[in-house]
Formats: structure tokens, sequence, C-alpha cells
């Protein structure tokens, strides 16, 4: 086997390991962030969940640290009595960004981990098993549940050769990313091995791995050698390592390889991560700004031949030199170095250790000005700047050109400045800093949720109704995106740990009206339906797309068909989504009509077809859907948390909604 | 003579020192920021000053580095180029807090100090006469034209005894708001002087002057002794050292004194800096937050002492402890000390080296949590938060809070932790950084102005027109503010570079059509009036107030009386704030009416009253006004941006304006 069939068979709950059959993992550890991780957490709560189940789940803060309004403190005080109250560890504001964090300190070679954030596969660095999940699929891990997926197929990149000088890892995934774009590896665990492994320490691994989501791959995996071993080790933790290599003549069901010392300098032009190029190729553009920093070049290395590079320099008048330190210990162990102090004399400007500008909290560039970033993402508009020009490089390549201001091969420091590539040494012992981890409380410790005034308690749901009569209060086209059904933005994102104010939102880039009209309904009808034509749903996992509708009592929705996470949601939050048998019938309902089913919840039991009666029109719709009988069972408990807490309380049955 | 006089008198240009008499000073230098050095910078350009005539002239970047949008790093590259346009120091974003890097880098005992921020009186830390002003007015500073003010009365502080230990320079001028709370200082210059002032470092003196902006007063003064000498020697810059002492034996108008030894810890309550206690009166209330930073605390000691305090402990996990650093000189000399370690260690979360949290850029505390600040102000929600509770204290009492979670009395860390008070050893030498301020360029060098989108030239403005008959578009009533006139707020803020786009705001407050009717007017007539009865254009010095209604075409005001300070402006731009001869004239004008005024030019100009004719009553007024014979060439300029530039050029003589 390989690594990552050896991951995935330990792990395994149900299901066979065949690509594209679906699979059901145990999972050892969970990682949240602040951004997610508010609504997880009144998740949690919904399901009346005493303390979770995994080894170890994180809390962190790292996304958002700028604190422009309450809510902001607000959010950091929730998370850590959420933290406290349900047993996870809490990484305070400004210890640092999740992804390296835990992996210096909780990462388990063996294990697995699920995150509600996308670039969790970095810890396949230390040869875990990483995934990036919903919020809730979050949540459910924590209580004990496993996660589903299709089981990927397995892609071998064998590395050869040693990495040239201004070469680093960085420059590897962008090679990927040359030949696979954003979407080649879809579907797919990228999983590297060969000699080039000597040469890559675990944070220049946890770069490639963290990148692979760019890819578009469900993960990165790397084995747990040596190197692994000294990782843990300087970390005090080398009782956690565990060997993981690939067997003897194990293969992949793709393969491919990269010559490390075949590699130059690369980029990423504006604004996609797979629009790479050579450095040589863009050279001599002007540059405003230089950011260093990110789960995608978080080692104190990528800092530290910045700091070598700048030392006894300026960064030139022109430009920016913006830095994220990942953490508090990378930071200590900089002042150790003196890089810190080269970085400041030299005129970098630091930032709290966090994503900041990664994700576009601050940073964002001038207008029209060339951004470089040792970040992993270029999407457009990501850094704050709606036309904004963001590429994306690695450290050495940032470095050169802050000090020449135009972008510039890091190679032609050496006829330029006269400079000698240096390389870090990797410490077989790094300073060591838990000041800002808070451990889990002892369960015998109660501690209160503490709720600002926009942190809302998840709204309880009712069963799904026996039968029902509600109007029709919006026909849809085909299309719809969850950017139509619930508005993006800052405004309403604020929103999202506030289901009744958010639910203000619900539909209103299409009628600004729907508010309004879905409270009468709900006074008036418990409830009321929306019809829409093809792929209903499509675009973000935007789960408030399902929740706000929900607490606005949608029972059903009435579609042609529905894009997959959509629908997802829709049964998660206990929306019954019908298809219509026939779609000509489509043509006849108009927003308005009232329609009657009956034995709704008797037959979706029975597996017996729904009919629609069309009150206004006297018509009558045949409706279909595929759910499985776990989903049939989640739609009537009233969604998947009601599901979840079936069997210790039994919700009132109704369609309306209680606050509690 | 004193300190205070012997500075004015070397500055008087006209004017007698007698208090309330006004004074006319040479300005030898000026300091400006970013949140304001914006508009200072196009009024130079609407100026075509070629040159700053100043000694020196430095722009700052501090208030706003965190670029949640493209506007704020354009306006950062519009001040670098600006600053290199007119001859000016540019302090890279990032680089520090403007009023103790202007001491570090600029300060000189004797010379005078104009700058657009309300703390830089903190200069009078060195001997320096150092005075806080509007834009417009440092502006014109720049350009060599005298600043104006009238003549303070001088309030003597005898500073006797040495400080206690857990007592520091905050804890003094906190003392002086115990004794004058805010407003009890106006109009005076505080003098400190006596043996006291052994016991204070030249930056403890800088924690002193900087806040007696918050007694109100118009300036501070300390004298230019051993310790001056010192600190500029410790700068590399002791030949800048200049002795400047009071007189053997002279007299204040007014006399206070202090003995340092009888001073306890204090602390100023929500929301005011005046509210002051000793901090064991409001001892044990739980806190969620520590600010350490600012203009009011920004020696290296201000953080070593909490270094010192927090070393090898951590701060209690319900606080974050947000450091503020003053500049990357004060950085790199507090990596030295080992003490920057010793606070990231403790889990102290760093910012960047500028206002941040004191002006509310960040760092909002949460929801009716307490924050403890060393920041100069702690009005009703200039946190960021709304129903803010923040309390203003030392360093030490900050430090001491953080660590146990409440209000604690910084003693008591003898008794609690068995710590024995450290006295910071001032150093000979400190390390200089000067790597992000950018010398002016040599006059030949031609730099252009960058302008991003938000960026817009000053409006060239018309001489006032010879007549006219035009609408009155709104009729106010009394007491109407400036917030009124243009509303203040994040979102309006943000266009203060833009007056095309602010003006867009005027009067929106009372009627949302004014904008449109004005534009109207403006074709249709020319241009409008407006009416206003009692104390017209009170509270802030907002000049948009009065930018954007010239912008819109408002030829004259027509009100009972004015606010001074909105009067001022209303001149400064060219509107002329006539004056009800007959007050009860004000009752039989409404908006509509039709208003003919002939003659204005040639009656303002021969100082004739003025009549008023209201064309739809048929009914006659009489006005008059308080214009001084320049204050009348300035409006018959067109405002005093014209009037500063009438020589060399004579723009169309029209009500109307135009972008150029």
């Amino acid at each position: 086997m390989n690594v990552s069939q050896k991951l995935i068979s330990s792990h395994l709950l149900d299901g066979t390991m065949e690509p594209g059959q679906e699979i059901a993992l145990k999972i050892d550890q969970t990682l949240t962030q602040d951004a997610t991780g508010t609504m997880v957490m009144l998740e949690l709560e919904a399901m009346q969940l005493d303390r979770v189940k995994t080894e170890v789940s994180v809390q962190y803060v790292d996304h958002n640290l700028l604190q422009a309004d309450f809510r902001n403190a607000d959010d950091h005080i929730f998370l850590r009595t959420a933290a406290q109250r349900f047993g996870l560890w809490y990484s305070r504001a400004g210890n640092g960004v999740s992804h390296p964090v835990h992996m210096e300190r909780f990462g388990i070679p063996g294990k697995s981990l699920a995150g509600s954030d996308s670039h969790t596969p970095a810890a396949g660095s230390l040869g875990m098993l990483a995934l990036g999940a919903g919020g809730l699929d979050v949540a459910f891990a924590m209580a004990g549940e496993p996660l589903y997926l299709k089981m990927p197929t397995i892609l071998g990149v064998k590395l050869t050769g040693s990495l040239p000088d201004w070469v680093s890892a960085k420059d590897v995934v962008l090679e990927m990313l040359r030949r696979y774009d954003v979407k080649g590896c879809r579907g797919m665990i990228i999983e590297y091995y060969g000699p080039g492994l000597d040469d890559l320490s675990a944070m220049d691994r946890h770069v490639i791995a963290n990148m692979g989501t760019e890819l578009g791959a469900t993960t990165t995996v790397f084995p747990s050698d040596g190197e692994t071993r000294r990782f843990l080790r300087s970390q005090e933790r080398e009782g956690d390592w565990l060997e993981i290599l690939a067997d003897e003549g194990a293969s992949y069901d793709q393969e491919d390889a990269i010559d490390l010392s075949a590699l130059v300098p690369l980029i990423a032009r504006p604004s996609s991560p797979g629009d790479v190029v050579t450095v040589r190729e863009v050279e001599g553009l002007e540059i405003a700004q230089a950011v260093v920093g990110s789960s995608a070049n978080p080692g104190i290395r990528d800092f530290w031949i910045v700091g070598e590079i700048l030392d006894g320099k300026t960064v030139h008048p022109s430009v920016s030199l913006d830095i994220n330190p990942t953490s508090r210990q990378v930071i200590q162990n900089l002042i150790d170095t003196d890089s810190f102090f080269n970085l400041f004399r030299a005129g970098a400007r630091f930032h709290q250790a966090g994503c900041m500008g990664c994700i576009g909290m601050g940073q964002a560039p001038a207008t029209g000005k060339i951004s470089l970033r040792t970040v992993p993402r270029n999407f457009p508009g990501r850094s704050g700047t709606l036309d904004d020009q963001v590429y994306l490089c690695s450290p050495e390549t940032a470095a050169a050109s802050a000090l020449t201001g135009k972008i510039t091969d890091p190679r032609d420091l050496e006829t330029l400045y006269g400079f000698t590539y240096q390389r870090y040494q990797r410490p077989e012992k790094e300073i060591i800093n838990t000041e800002m981890l808070l451990p889990p409380l002892p369960p015998e410790e109660q501690v209160e949720l503490y709720k600002g005034p926009n942190i809302k308690t998840f709204p309880r749901f009712g069963k799904l109704p026996t039968g029902a009569e509600v109007p029709v209060l919006l026909k849809m086209g085909n299309n719809i995106s969850t950017d139509e059904i619930m508005k993006a933005g800052v405004k309403v994102l604020s929103l999202r740990s506030n289901i009744p104010e958010i639910s203000r939102w619900a539909f209103a880039v299409l009628d600004e009206t729907f508010y309004d009209r879905a409270l009468q309904a709900r006074e008036a009808y418990g409830g009321h339906v929306v019809v829409a034509a093809e792929n209903y749903a499509q675009g973000s996992s935007r789960e408030h797309a399902a929740i706000a509708p929900r607490y606005l009592g949608q029972i059903a929705v009435l579609a042609i068909s529905y894009a997959r996470l959509g629908w997802q949601n829709l049964v998660n939050f206990g929306i019954v989504p019908f298809e219509f048998v026939n779609p000509e019938d489509y043509a006849s309902i108009e927003a308005g009509d009232l329609i009657r089913l009956e034995h709704v919840a008797a037959n979706l039991e029975n597996n017996r077809p729904q009919m629609a009666q069309n009150v206004n029109k006297g018509l009558q719709y045949e409706l279909t859907h595929h759910l499985s009988d776990r989903q049939v069972n989640v739609v009537l408990a009233g969604g998947v948390i009601n599901y979840f807490r079936m069997p210790a309380e039994d919700p009132e049955t109704s369609g309306t909604t209680s606050e509690s």
C-alpha cells in the first residue's frame, strides 16, 4: 500500500476503497478557525453535545484579528467560552495561523484531521490524513460521527534531485500548479515520495501540502520519515513520531515526477494560482507591495531568508513590505536568530501573527499596483482591492523584489548585491511557546457560553409537518446560486452567527419583500415553499442559504433539479428538496399559488410518491426526491441537528420555529 | 521671563504678549499626519506652492495603517509623492507615531512647531513651542505664513519631590486632570519647572506635554535642561541642544505645584480623561483588554516596564494585551533589551508601529467589557465600540491588570508576585533607525502627485461675484452643528480627499434633496444661500462643512449669529457669513425665496452695509458682518487659497466652480 491507502484503511468505518465510492472515515482530530468556528460552536450547542469525542479538537483565532468593532472581540470571547464548554483547546487571538500551529503542537503522523478550513490538508506534511470540510461536517466529527467522502484516486509524485540555490518549496507547488492548474487534481490525493524528499524540511512539505488545495486536491500526503522525526523532536514531541512509509513497490492510480534540480523561480500571475510562469517572464514590472507569511509559507526559514536578504539593506522607497508572522513561537525563534531585528531595521511592517492580508483582513494594495505575496491564493478582489494585481511567489522572490522595487528573479541578487545564497540550518530544538494555548478544562468545570449581542443561539426547528397548505413565495429560473439565496459581502457575512438577523437577507437579491412575506406566511400558513427550475442552489457551500429560509418557515423547494452541495444543505437543515416528475409542471405554477401537500411525512417514510395540489389553479403535480433512507430520517426530524439529538428529545411537531 | 515667554517672544511677528490679544508667530517646523495630511497636501497644490518655506516639515503616516481597501494604500502613495513634490520629509507607513518620532529625529529646543494634530504640544517636552492647528493653518505655515492665536495665560506648575515606586509620568498628568478636568486649562500654556524635573526623563515629559491637550491647554512647555541634552545625545543629536531655562525669579500668570512623592497610581474612568480617581477606588473590576502604546506613553521605558512585569509570566486568559509599539526605533531598542522577547513570550499581541486602537483603528473592545489603555483619550465610542468602557492609566497599572485579569494597583505586585520595582536606566545612546524616513528631494527633482481614484484635486473656486440673485435652499434653526452640515462617520470621512464626492453629503442630514437642488441652483442662478438662526456651524472644526457647500455654489450664509470656528472656515473658503442687523427678519424668510444681493463685492470692499431683497416676498433686509480687512480680501478673492496665490493669478470672476 502507499501512504494514502494506509491512512485511509486505518480510519475506514464504512465503504470500500474504490475510487468514487463513498467512504466513512473515523476522525481523530479537528481544527476550526474563527471565521467558521462561531457557527460550528452554535451547532454543537444546538446538538446538545456535552463534550467533544475526538482525541484532540482545537479552536484557533487567526482569520479576523482587526477588531474594527465590538463583534470581533465578542466572537473571541464566545469562542473561548465555547472551547471551554465543549472540551476543546483554545488558541488565543494572535497566537498564530491554525495550520502551522496545529502541525507544531498537535500534529501526529498516522492520525486523521478534519478542519473547517480549506487549507487543512497542510497537516499532510506530517503523514496525517487531513481533510477540509464544511462547518457542520466538522461539528459532527467532534461529536464522534464519521466524515463521509468519495474515495479519491491517488496521484503519486516522485521527487528527485535537490533544489538549486534561490529555489524553494513554494516553487515546487507552483510547478504543480503550472502542470495541473486549479482544477487538475480534483478528486485526488497527491502523495509525494522519492529521494527528493530529503531536500524538503517538514515545514517545506507543509508549503506544498497546504497549496494542494489550490490544485483542487482532496488532500496531500507525505510519508512520515526521519525528517518528520527531527521536526517533532525540535518541537519536544519526538514521542509522537511514528514511521509511515509506502510499502516497497507500492503503486499509484496516476503517476508524475519532478526533478527538483531542474526548477527555477516561478510566479503565479493575477488572478489565479494556476496562471504560473517563470519569474524571468515577468521580471522588471514595478511593485508597490510584498507580503510575506500565511499558511503557504509559514516556516521560520521563510522569514529568516527574507531577513538574510535584507540584512543591512533597506526596503525600496516605493514598496511596503508587510510581514505576517506565523505564530508567536515563530517570532521568538526569529528574534533568537536576529532575523527579526534585521527585518525591522530594513523597514518591514510587522503585523499580528495570523492570516491578515492573506484573506483580505487589511493590507489591501493600492489601485492598479502590483502586490507580490507568498500566500496561497490570488483570486480577484480577495486582497480587498477590487481590481487587484496579486502575484504569488516564494519568500526569496518577494524579498528580492521588495529590495529592487520590481519583480526580480532572486538569482540576480548574486550579481546585483554579491549575495551568496544561504541555507537555513534545521534546528534540533526550537524555542517552544504554549502560553496562549488554553487546554481543555476538566469535564466537571462548568463554563457558560458568552454571547455578545451579535451572536444568537442556533434556532430550534420543529419536525417536518405531517402535511401543509402553504403559498409559493417565489418562482425562480435556472441556475439560482447561493449568492442569490443569501447575499455575500462583508455586511451580511458579519451576521453569520446571528440567524434571526441574517434571515432578513434571504432571497433579498431577488425580491426585497421576501422577508416580510415569509413572516406573514409563517404566521398565516405555518410556512411556505419556493419554486425553481434547473440546478437550484449552485455555487458556494454557504449553509446559510438553507438555514435562513428554514428559519423563515420554508418547508420544501419544488425544483426541476438541484446542485449537489445546495441540495445536501437543504436536507441537512430539514427542507425537503422535491423534484417535478414532469418538468413541464414547472410552467403552470406561479408565485402566490397555494400548494397543498398531504401526508408528507408518511409518504417520505414509506417511500411513496408525493402529490401536490395547486389550490388556486386546480392542478395536481407529482413530486419525487433522491433522499437516502438516512436523509429521509434527517428531514423527518427537522434537520440533521434534531436527528443527532433525537433519542434525547422529541421537539414539537410543527413547521414553525422558536428561538430558545 | 519664563520659558513660555522666551519661546513666544523669539517667534513673535505681530501683536503683543498680553493674554487674550491676537499674536502672529513664526513657525520653524511643521508636522502633518495621514488623517489630516491628504487635505493639507491638496491645499498646498491648490495654493500652487512650489516648496515649503519652513526649516523642517514632516509628513507622517501613523493614523490609518489597516488598509481595509485600496483607498488607504492610495493615500500612502499620494502622501509620499506630495512630500517629495513639496520638499517635506516622509515618514513611511509603520515607521511610527508622529509625536515621539518627531521628538527623536527632528525636535530642537527653542524652535516652533505647528502640527495638524491635537497632540502636537508633546514636543513641548524638549523646550519647543509646539501648537496643534487646523490643516489649512498648517498649510499656510508651510508656505511661510505666520500662525495666529490668542496670547495664552501661563500656568506655572512647580514639581518637587520624586516619584514613588510604581508611579510614573502618566500619573503626573492624570493628577493634573484630576485637578483641572478637561476644560480647566483652556487658553493656557502649562509650564512645568522645579526640582522634581530631575525625576522625569525627556520621554516622561513627552507623556505630560502630550496630554496637556486633554486639559484644554494651548500647549505645554518644559525647560531645555541637562536631561534634554542627554536625550538628544542618545539620539546622536547633541549638537541640536540649547539650554532654555526660566530666568531667576520668573513669574507666571497662575501658579500650582505637585509634590511627586505624594502621588499614587491614578486612573481616568469612562468616558472622560478628566474623570480621574485612584486605582484603589476601582480595583477588582474585571477587564478584557489592556492596550499599551500611543503618543501618551511612547517611551522605551513604557514598554520595557511592562516586559519586566510580565517576564516569565502569562497574560491572564481573559485578557487581550495589545501593544502598539511607538516606532521601529523603539522596537529595535526593545529587542535589544529582551523586553520584546519577554512580551511575546507572555502572550502580548503586537501591532504595527502607529496609533492603531488609540484612534479606533482596530482593537475595539468587546461589548460591555472593560479596556484599560495607556492612550490619551477615552471619549465615548472612540475605541470603535459604541458603549465602550475605556479607562486610562499608566503602563504599570495596565501590566499589573493584564496579569491579574482585573484592575490592579501595581503596588500590589510586590505582595502578589514578590516583584521589586525596577527603574529604567536612561541610555547614553539608543539604536537609531532612519531607514523609513525619506528626506526631501532636491528642488530640481520633479515628482508628480499620485492620486488614486478617491483623491481629487482641490477644486478651483472663483472670486466673489459682484452681485447675485439666488435662492434660499435651506432654512435652519438654532445651533446647527458641523455634523449636520457635513455628516460624520467612517463612510463620509473616507471621502475627505474627494470634495466632489463628499459634497453629495452636504446638509444631507437635514435634507436629502439638498445636493440635487444645489446643483440645479448653481446651474440656473450661479449659486445659492442658506439661512440659519443663532450659533450656526457650531461643533467640530471640520473644514468640509464650508468646503462642500462652497463647492455646491454657496455664496453666503444669512444667520443671526455664528460659532467661532465655523465662521472662520466659511471665510477661509470664500462664503460670506452675513448677519441680520434685525434678528426678527429671520422669521420672514423662507426656503425657496429668491434673494437679490447687489454690489456685494463693492459693499464689502468699501465697508458699506449690505441690503438683501427678498424678491418673492417684496421685503428688504439689512445685513452686516464681522470680517477684518484681511478677511474681506480673503472673501473677495474667493477664499484664502485664492488670496494666497492672488499676485500670481487672477481666477475667473464667478460664483461657480470648476474642477481642474
